[in-house]
């Protein structure tokens, strides 16, 4: 209620601060009899990781899991999952003076206003190191969801700042620190982040995550609807602005003479809906974009206010991402993850009878 | 858990189809000793109601509401209030042969996928006339928040089709069919609708809707935040593709140097975070944008398949409106009020006790 | 969150006050297909309704119920199920002067401190005929587990006041007012029942509620144990003090050495842990027995003091039941059918995947 | 949803097996500004903690705690408290061989016809060790409530086995190791357990718990009544099989003229009902009795069957309570803490602006 808790069925609590001794989460109700150890979890939360490349935190995590519970002898019991992970490098001294001025653009203002106490270190509760448990936790859920369903997540930048990255191949996004699918545009990408960086400005960027080989029948009619709680899901990520499923704000200027997907004998003729229809998901690929706004802490002095409410300037000279959605595309793409294994889960509770008549529908496909 | 269930500690239990006997909602947790009558309601529910004018559904609803439970002597007690709609033109004969085909960009399939057997009359379930228990609802929440807090909520729509509404004056917004906020552009939004109607298609829109004399604090960090909750809320309206908080999908391309609002000692310099930080109100307006996909229910002939999987065509002459966003701003004015509301609660709950030091910061004052 | 929704996927959302003009109840999570119609659930409803024998309130509702949404041509869609019952017999005249004035062993004095209002017409919100809805709710929880799992529930008294009911054939239980399990002894109650009446006094008594047919593996451990979820709804019976899973607290001067069912090849030796083992059903009966207080609306002058705080006397001398225990045990059925009901979608859920090693054990047979 | 979270706004999240690394829980909804640390929950976990006299588990657990979060300087920060004990004493060879057959009165033959699979370690999941977070759970919100509402809890045994334990003095509590009220009881409790030990057999106990200086207004009408909530947490505590709140069953053979509480210029005239009426707390003091069930792993030979169905016979070996009840006063203890804690946040979301009339009724007195 507080919340720290994800889901309605595979439900994710999130404990810890950046700066305290560990973050985590613990996972309840996940299904029994799954095969899981760390090394299944690690690899997504060291895509996500911190000091890989240039362009990110310098902040030195090795964000290594520890599963305290809920598996044993190599097998999920169907009890919770507390993952662990010990915050080694936290640097408390950078953050000290920052308890009796506020940040523009953080946290620091309204946290202070809620709770009249608040942990200045690294920003405490909001700083955008709580999304490793969610990383942790997406692991497990596209785990399931992968031998279960075949569902796959996958996501990447679609532009930085004012760069467009136009999509070229899956296969780039792995070998560039950018999560670009596309090689070419590395350079230039790389010269706006040193450019950035010099300048002690940042900027924004938009992510792009799918997710494919969807069942068919996801999501609640009316308030949980698959792209509501999407929209949710993907607003909750640190920094994002704006959330677009399927054709997103260019609906607006459409026509319904050509918007809304045909059915052709061999599937839908088109993906403008982006996998959902009236709140469930018809088995085409999910479609998600996000708005990420450029990082708040940045070396430029900014006008702001002490407790006392007299005026001030801030500078941050901490180790920041100068884009905060360059490692955001695992993030999304967990969180992604994470809303489809809750809805797996929910359809199944209610819907597990439902047999469908004898001449069903081809498989959907995937057009966008 | 099956979706019908909106807010946490203000909770709101959705019921009905589009041509059943009755729509209606139960609200949970609506503090008592406030004064309420039908009246409070009815005028929400008036400007939501389909029929006054040319531009949308010629269905023929008085949308009374009848308070069957929860007030006592004019006062609301602090037990459920149960709200009761009765449909009174229904019309089920235009609907009969839909059972067996799918309408491209609706509901149909997915239902059917979901549940193995649906309700087609009006679109059951799925239809928008199930937004009208919930502009009830929020009709509540909206009182509740106005006498405790003097927070008000406003919407209008910023752009029909390929249109841009610029903002003029709010005062214009109850003058004109489209909720349009500039009385010189109405001709020409009436003659666009006039030209849809007669070529049998349809089209999107963009509404833009606030909240103003916010309380500072409301907002669950991690994953309840604010604006999570909020962008949860409008995916959920029907023909929702894209949630925008403050500057939305413009913070991309932004910097950081300038993008995060500076605090200075008379309040926030700017509202590009839309009133929102960390999750949190600042106590500045909430400034919120939706985009809402053309109607899909149009005359002209759209490629589809039966439930047999064999190809056809639909077209659907039933009554509905060519521009669904049309009718859309009293419902996102609504939805924001009971998001408002729920967190109002919820931040008591837990934060009663907090006493900020002598020294407030001033009220935070909106310059979105 | 306040209090009026029980059930976590079978989701059952309770509104009315006693003189209100409705009560009824939102069911969210039905499966879908199932068919249902208002016969389905009117003989439970018929079977708890007041004024069918001397012994009970004289309060005259026909208790027809009608179902407002969910349900299409004869089959549950899987969207929330609303049934409707409208009060007919309030004559709120007799309750009037109650406001200024609490009646002992009743809510009138938690109500007012708890909202600073109340409705004081039959007692409100707080009248057992809000379990009316709760019957309504349960027989259809009943329907879907009889017809997919073959769990029946059945209950009887076991005691009015100080006269144990020894069991003898759940045969009678249909065939006398006081719904027990034993022809010779209703000639005794009715005795007993008459002289409390004549003497304007009220007695308590012990109910016995059972599920047979149980599926293996319903409840979640720790906290929503199933026992723990069917005490919570038990407790929650108006007038319910105490209650007890299986041997009760008669386990308290048991030996572990006889007390622990043991498992033979041809199923459980015993069941004095009633069904429930680590929170989680073995299959074999539920066995649960409640206590119920003696109605607090008598005709005999009780102490008690007015708003002020001025000493006072009450009597009551509207239509009340003698012994609400009386109506007690269609209640109990509907509520532990609820339970079971909803850790049934719980389990399915989250292990529907589960298959067991080929060699089962034979079904568990209940010996209590 | 899968059981491992207690409470709705105070949201306890419990993790762990018996065997595994650690055991732990993480608090949600806790209020800001309080005063916390490790010291304030040592306390009680050392009085529910093993190894402490002959007639307990030997195993040798210091159950200390470490807070990893959600604390600041000494301070709750509002944010979640992580509370992480560590394992140090599992010796899972002692139960290597329990994976083939099932403890008779245990959740094994439950755990495995649920899951599929299970962690045999000591009990694993459903081990009563798993109350260890509780308690400390249950210390901050003892501490919360006692310095916000002066509220306190207090429990005992009294009955241990066939010898009833009558209350002498609260004094006497802490000065025996079965928190028996009553000194000269003590030695033959002891002699009891001797005797049990010497045999291989194990007994039943009733606790007693109460809390004083009760907030009046507590709970929610229907479901989530206090007692409900209270009934459904003694419920979820390891081996009970009954609760009552006040007379419990002796209201049975009760009659209406003497049984409900008579209130008087100075307060209720008595406390049958247990502070609590309509679901709501009256301001007197809660009274609450639990049955707890004979330890089921003893030495002395059971009757049981293995996977394959075939008769085996069990003995258990391993370091056990031979009265679980023993140990329980601190877990009912904590268990109601936490109901009450939540049911506190609850009320004042809601009804938080309820302001009584000037004439206020004198602080209800507990007579129980």
């Amino acid at each position: 209620m507080s919340g720290s808790t994800f889901g309605e069925l595979f439900r994710v609590t999130n404990f810890g601060e950046s700066h305290g001794p560990a973050i985590g989460c613990v996972i309840d109700g996940c299904p029994p009899g799954m095969a899981l150890n760390e090394a299944d979890i690690q690899g997504d939360l060291d895509r996500r990781r911190p000091g890989t490349s240039r362009h990110v935190t310098q902040r030195n995590e090795a964000d290594t899991v520890e599963i305290l519970s809920g598996v044993y002898e190599g097998l999920t019991t169907g009890t919770p999952i507390c993952l662990l992970i010990r915050n080694t490098d936290q640097r408390s001294r950078d953050y000290g003076n920052l308890l009796d001025t506020f940040r523009p653009g953080h946290a620091d203002y309204t946290y202070w206003r809620k709770y009249g106490v608040r942990d200045p270190r690294g920003g405490g509760r909001s700083s955008a190191r709580l999304t490793a448990p969610m990383v942790a936790a997406g692991a497990v859920a596209r785990k399931w969801l992968r031998e279960k369903h075949g569902t796959v997540f996958i996501g990447w930048m679609s532009a930085l700042g004012d760069i467009d990255i136009p999509f070229e191949s899956a296969g780039h996004i792995a070998h560039n620190p950018f999560f670009a699918p596309n090689a070419s545009i590395v350079q230039r990408l790389e010269a706006h982040m040193d450019a950035l960086r010099k300048a002690g400005d940042s900027c924004g960027a938009r992510i792009e995550v799918r997710a494919s080989g969807m069942p068919v029948g996801l999501g609640e009619p009316l308030f949980d609807k698959l792209d509501a709680d999407i929209a949710y899901a993907m607003m909750g990520i640190n920094a994002v602005k704006g959330v677009e499923i399927g054709a997103g704000f260019a609906c607006v200027a459409a026509r319904g003479s050509t918007f809304g997907d045909e059915l052709l004998p061999d599937g839908f003729a088109d993906n403008r809906a982006g996998g959902v229809l009236g709140g469930i998901s018809t088995g085409q690929d999910l479609v998600v974009s996000i708005a990420i706004k450029p990082t708040s802490s940045i070396r430029t002095p900014r006008r702001s206010i002490d407790r006392d409410g007299a005026a001030t300037t801030v500078e941050t000279h901490g180790r920041h991402d100068p884009c905060v959605g360059i490692r955001a595309t695992p993030i999304a793409e967990a969180m992604l993850a994470l809303v489809v294994m809750d809805h797996a889960l929910r359809h199944r509770a209610q819907n597990g009878d439902v047999a469908l008549p004898l001449q069903a529908l081809p498989a959907a496909s995937a057009a966008g």
